[in-house]
C-alpha cells in the first residue's frame, strides 16, 4: 500500500525483458545505435510529427532542464505553476541549465495556469526593456502536479497567448500517459497541434526504468536548436554511452500501446482509491481522471490508514490533526492495495 | 571485431540479473532504498573508507563533472593533461558544471601527468593573485587515454605536489578496474591512500549499462562537500527517481570481485591483440597492461584489418597512407575475436 | 522639473573636484593605490567595523549581484520583496551571479518585507531536503523601491529571523544615505549591529558618477568570503585598473558627512514635493521620509504636470485616465522645481 | 620613472574637463542621454561601420568578456593566444560571460597568433561532433600583449581562416590606438574591413578614467546580437545609470584625433627607451612599434634601474640575477622620465 510516488514502483516486465534483449551483441555508443534510431522514428509515428528531434535522457528534471534551457536565454523568464515541479522540486535545476534564468510564477486552480494570468504577467512583463527580464519559455505541466489535466483546448488558449508574446512552449509530460489516457486526446492533439513547441515525455513514472523524451517537434521552426539540444546534453552529463538501453525501454513502452494501458491501468486505481476514500467520508480536494488526488484526511483517517499500512505524503497538520495527503497511483498498483486502503476506513 | 571502444559492449549478464531481481516491489525514490544504502557500505568496504560519501550516476561525464564542481571553485583551474577526457571529449561540461573553471593542460608521456610539469605549472600559478585563475583541482585519469597507468607511488607524488599548492584531488577512475587489475594496487592504495580525494569509479566501460559512483573518501576533511555534492547532482538532473536500478548494477559489479575479473579479462584480450599485431609487424606505440593500446598501421596493414571486419578509431591518414589506430578490448571481447584480428595481418 | 530618478540628476561638485585632483601622478592600479586603501580605512570608521573586507564597483546591480553571490551558492534561494530592484529590475544578474539560485517573493506594505511572511516562508524552505532549493540568503532594501524604511529594529527582527534559519543577510542601500538621514540610524545601528552581513552602499543616485561599495562588516565570521569578493569582482569585470577615480568620489562624498546632507536634501525635497501635491489634493500612496514617493493622479492633475514639463514615471493609465506616478528628488533637485511642480496644479 | 603599465598613468586632461562639462543638469539614464548616442555616431564614423552597435563599459575585461559571449556559446571554444589577457589575466571572466565556453591556446611569437597553428587546431577542433567543444570565436589582440602587431592583411588571414571555420572574430583592441598609430593603418581597415566582427576599443590605458567600447560592426550579419549584447551588459552589471560620465571620456578621447596622438606619445616614449636602453647594452626581447616591450637585463642593469627609482614588472631571476622585464610608456610619459632611466644605465 504505497501511494508516495508512482515511481516508487519498479519497471515494467516488458521493459526488463527489452533491455536484455538489447544486450546481444556490440552497438556504436552515444545513440549512434539502430534501437536509438527507430526510438525517434516510433515517437515521430506515435505524435504525427515527422520532422521531430528526440533527445532521450534518464531523469525528468533533466528533461525539463534541456528542454527549457534551449528555449530560454539567461536573461529570459520562464512561466511557471507556482507549484510546478520545475519551480519547487529541481533544486534549481532550470536556472543552472539557462545560464541563470528567472522562474516566474504564474496561478491557477489544482496547478493548472490561469490564462488570465498568464496574459496580465506577460503583459506586464517588460519585453524590450532592458532592466527586466525577457519573456523566454512558458512551461506547462500535463497532467499537474495536483492532478489537474489541460484539455487540447486549454493548451491551445496558453499556447497562443505564449507566441503573441513570442514565448515558446515547454510540456512537462512526466505524467503525459495519464493525461492522455484521462482525456482520450491524441498525443498530436495534445502537443504540438495545441502549440507545444517542445515536450518532455516521461516514461520513468509510468513503467520504465529511468526513460524520458525531449522531443523538439519542428526543429525547422527553431533553427539550429536541434543540435544545440544535443550539445547541451552531452555538456550536462546527459549522453549515454550504451544508449541502447536507455532506448530499449522507450522503444517496449511505446510498442503497442503500452504506455497508454500503463497510464490508463493508473488512473484506474486512482479513480477507484478516490471514490472508496470518499464514499468513506474523505474530503477530496483535486479533480478526478488522472493517477493522483489530494485530499484532507481527519485524525482520524490519517490514524486508520497509517495503522493499515498507507504509505502518501502529507502536509503539517492543522490544530486538529487534520492534514492534506496526496495518494499516487501506478501502474503496478493492485487493486488489492487500494481495496485495503479503503477498507482501512470502513 | 569491434575494437571501437569498451562502451560499445553492451552489459555483463549478472548486472541484467541484478537489475531484474532490484524490480520486486516498490522501494522509496531517489536513492533512499536499501540497495542504495548498500552500495555505499560496499564501497567503502572495498575502498577501506569508512566514511566516504557516495553519489551514484548514469553517465562518466556526469560523475567528472559532479566531482570536479565539487571540489573547484568557478575562478579556479583544473589541471589535467592535454588529451585528458575531461578536456577533449565533454564539450566543456566541467566548465559548465564548475560555474566557468578553467582548464590547464598538464604534458606528459602516454598521457600520464608530468610530475615536473605539474610542479612548474602550479608554481607559476599566480595563487594569490587576483588576476589569476586560482590553483583549483588536480584531475589524473587512471588508467589514462593512452593506456597509461600510474603506480599508486606515482599518483601519490603528484597528489603531494598538488597537496603542497592547496589543490585537491580527483581521479577519473573511468578504467580503474582495468588500472587495478594491471598493476595489482589495492582499491584504497590506488586511491586515497594516495592521496585522491574523490574517485570517479566508473562501471559503465567495465560492464555496467550506465553506472558511476563518485565517491568522497572523507567527508569530514571537505566540510559541507558531500552535502554539496548531492545537491549539484540533483540540479544537474542525475538525482534518478529509481536509484535502486543504478545500485542493482554496482552491486553486482562489485560482488565477488567481478570487477577486476571484467578488468582483467579485458586487459588480457588487448594483451594478446597487441602482441599477435606486434608480432605481424604493427609498431605499438602506447604501454602494456590495460585494455586499449595505440598502435601505428601501414596503409597495408589498415587495409587487412578494415577487410577483416575489424572497427577501430584513426586518426587521419599521413601522405602514405598509415595511420595511428586505438584498439579497445572490452570484458566481452572475445578471444576468437582477437584471433581473427591478428589473422588478418597474417 | 525631472523626477523621474535620482540618477537622472548628475554628479555632485565636490566629487567631480575629487576627480580632477585624484589625477595627479601614477598610481598603483586595480585599487593597489592610496586613496583606495584610504576608502576602506574610512568606511570602517564610518561604520564602526574595524574588520570589514570593501570592494569599491561602478553601478549598483554589480554590487548586488557580488555580494548575493558571495552569501549564496548555486543551490540556494534569495528571499527578497516581490517588487525587489533585484528581483525586478536587473536582467537576472542575481541569477547569473550566483550561477543560477533562485529569487524566492517575499510580500509586504511599501516593499517593506514582511517579518511574518518571511518565518512562513523559510519555515517552508525545505532545507535539508535535496529536492528543494536551499535557503540561501536575505535581501532587504533600505530604503525600499516604494519609500519605505526600516527601523533598525525592523531589519534586527527580519535578520533574527535569516539567522535562525542559517541564512546570511544582505542589505541594499542603494539609498542608505537617505534612510539614515531620515530615521536618523547610525551607519553601525542599521548595518551590521542589526544583523546585516553585506551592504551594498550606494552613492551614485546620491551624488557619485558612478561609486558603490560591497561592505562584508566581518570578514572572520565568513571565512574564506573577502578574498572570494575580491575574485568574483574580478572575473565580472568590475576590477577598475584606474580605481583611483572610483575611491576619490567615495572619500570625497564620505568627507565631513556630505553624504548624509545630499540625502537629507533630496528628502527635504521629496517630503516638500509631497506636501504640496497632497495640498493640492493629490493622493499620496507611499510613506513619508525619504526621497521617494508614489501618488495616484488623476487625469486632468497627471495633464497638468506634463504640460507643465515635469517628467515622472507611471503605471498603466486606468479606464478614468488616472495613473499610478513616481516622484523621486536628488541631492541637485531645486526648490524651484518643487515649487513649479507644485504650481501646476493649483 | 613608472614604466609597470600604461594604467598606472591616470586620464588626459580634456576628459577630466569632458566629464566636469558632462555634469551639467539632468540627463536620462542608462546611455538614454545625447552624448551616448554621439559616442555610438561618433565611433560609426571614425570607424566608418554606419550600422555598428556600441556598448560602453568601464573596464576591458567586462569590454572583453561581453563581447566573447555575444559569440561564442557555452559549448564553444574561444582560440587565442597562451598568455592573450582574456586566457591569462582575466580570473575566468571569458568562462563566466560565456556561460563555460572553453579557452583553446594557440601559440605565436611576440603574442601574435600563428596563422598555421591557428588553422591545424580549427581543422581537428571537431566541428560538429558532439564531444567535443565547437568552434566558437577567435580572439586576437592589438596590439599584443608582447607588443606585437598585427598588419591588416595578417589580420584578414587570421579572420579568413576562422571564417572557413564557421568563427566569429574579436579583437581585443585594449591597445589598439597604439596599435593604430604604429602602422599608421585606419580603423576601418585594421578591423571590419579585415574581417573583424566585434572591437574591444579601450580608451582606459591610453587617457581615460575608465572607458570602453564594444563595438558590434554589422548587427545584421549577426541577427539578434546587438540586443543582446545590450541584455548581456545590463545583467552584468555594466550598465552604468550615470553613462553620461563614461561618454563624456570617450567623446573628447576621440575628439581631433586625441586617441591616435595620445597612442604616438606613448609609442613614441617606449621607442625612445628602448633605443636607450639597447644603446646601453639591454638586450631587447620583442618588437618595436607600441608603446610597451620586453628586455633581458643582467643583474647589473636591473640594480641600476632600480636604484634609480625605475618601476616595471619581471620574471623571476635565473641563476645569474638576470630578468626579463617588460617596459611600458603611456600617454603620459614624459621625456624626463625615459632620458632618466637610460641615464641610469649610462
Amino acid at each position: 500500500m504505497n501511494f508516495a510516488s508512482d515511481n516508487v514502483s519498479g519497471a515494467h516486465p516488458k521493459l526488463i525483458e527489452a533491455i536484455a534483449a538489447a544486450n546481444a551483441g556490440p552497438a556504436m555508443p552515444y545513440g549512434n545505435d539502430p534501437l536509438t534510431d527507430a526510438v525517434t522514428q516510433r515517437l515521430r509515428q506515435v505524435f504525427e510529427a515527422p520532422r521531430a528531434a528526440v533527445a532521450l535522457v534518464g531523469v525528468g528534471t533533466a528533461a525539463n532542464a534541456l528542454a527549457l534551457a534551449t528555449l530560454c536565454p539567461p536573461w529570459g523568464a520562464i512561466y511557471a505553476h507556482r507549484i510546478a515541479h520545475i519551480e519547487v522540486d529541481e533544486c534549481n535545476a532550470p536556472e543552472f541549465f539557462t545560464g541563470g534564468a528567472k522562474l516566474t510564477q504564474i496561478d491557477g486552480a489544482h496547478a493548472l495556469l490561469d490564462a488570465d494570468a498568464l496574459a496580465a504577467t506577460l503583459g506586464a512583463a517588460g519585453a524590450g526593456v532592458v532592466h527586466n527580464a525577457q519573456p523566454g519559455a512558458l512551461s506547462l505541466t500535463q497532467a499537474t502536479e495536483r492532478g489537474g489535466t489541460y484539455t487540447p483546448e486549454a493548451v491551445a488558449g496558453l499556447a497562443r497567448i505564449a507566441r503573441n508574446h513570442g514565448v515558446a512552449v515547454h510540456m512537462d509530460g512526466t505524467r503525459l500517459a495519464n493525461a492522455l489516457a484521462a482525456t482520450g486526446a491524441s498525443p498530436a492533439e495534445m502537443t504540438h497541434r495545441a502549440g507545444v513547441d517542445v515536450l518532455c515525455l516521461g516514461a520513468t513514472k509510468c513503467g520504465a526504468l529511468g526513460a524520458e523524451a525531449v522531443i523538439l517537434f519542428d526543429p525547422e521552426a527553431h533553427p539550429g536548436r536541434a543540435w544545440e539540444l544535443a550539445l547541451r546534453r552531452k555538456r550536462a552529463g546527459h549522453l549515454f554511452s550504451k544508449m541502447r538501453f536507455v532506448s530499449a525501454q522507450m522503444m517496449a513502452w511505446l510498442a503497442d500501446g503500452l504506455w497508454l494501458e500503463l497510464g490508463a491501468t493508473a488512473n484506474a486505481r486512482a479513480t477507484a482509491l478516490r471514490k472508496g476514500l470518499e464514499a468513506a467520508g474523505v474530503e477530496i480536494l483535486t479533480p478526478a481522471g488522472v493517477n493522483l488526488f489530494f485530499a484532507r484526511l481527519t485524525a482520524v483517517q490519517h490514524r486508520a490508514l497509517q495503522a493499515a499500512g498507507a504509505h502518501y505524503y502529507t502536509g503539517p497538520a492543522d490544530t486538529e490533526g487534520a492534514v492534506e495527503a496526496r495518494f499516487v497511483c501506478s501502474f503496478a498498483t493492485t487493486e488489492d492495495e487500494v481495496n485495503a486502503a479503503i477498507a482501512a476506513l470502513s
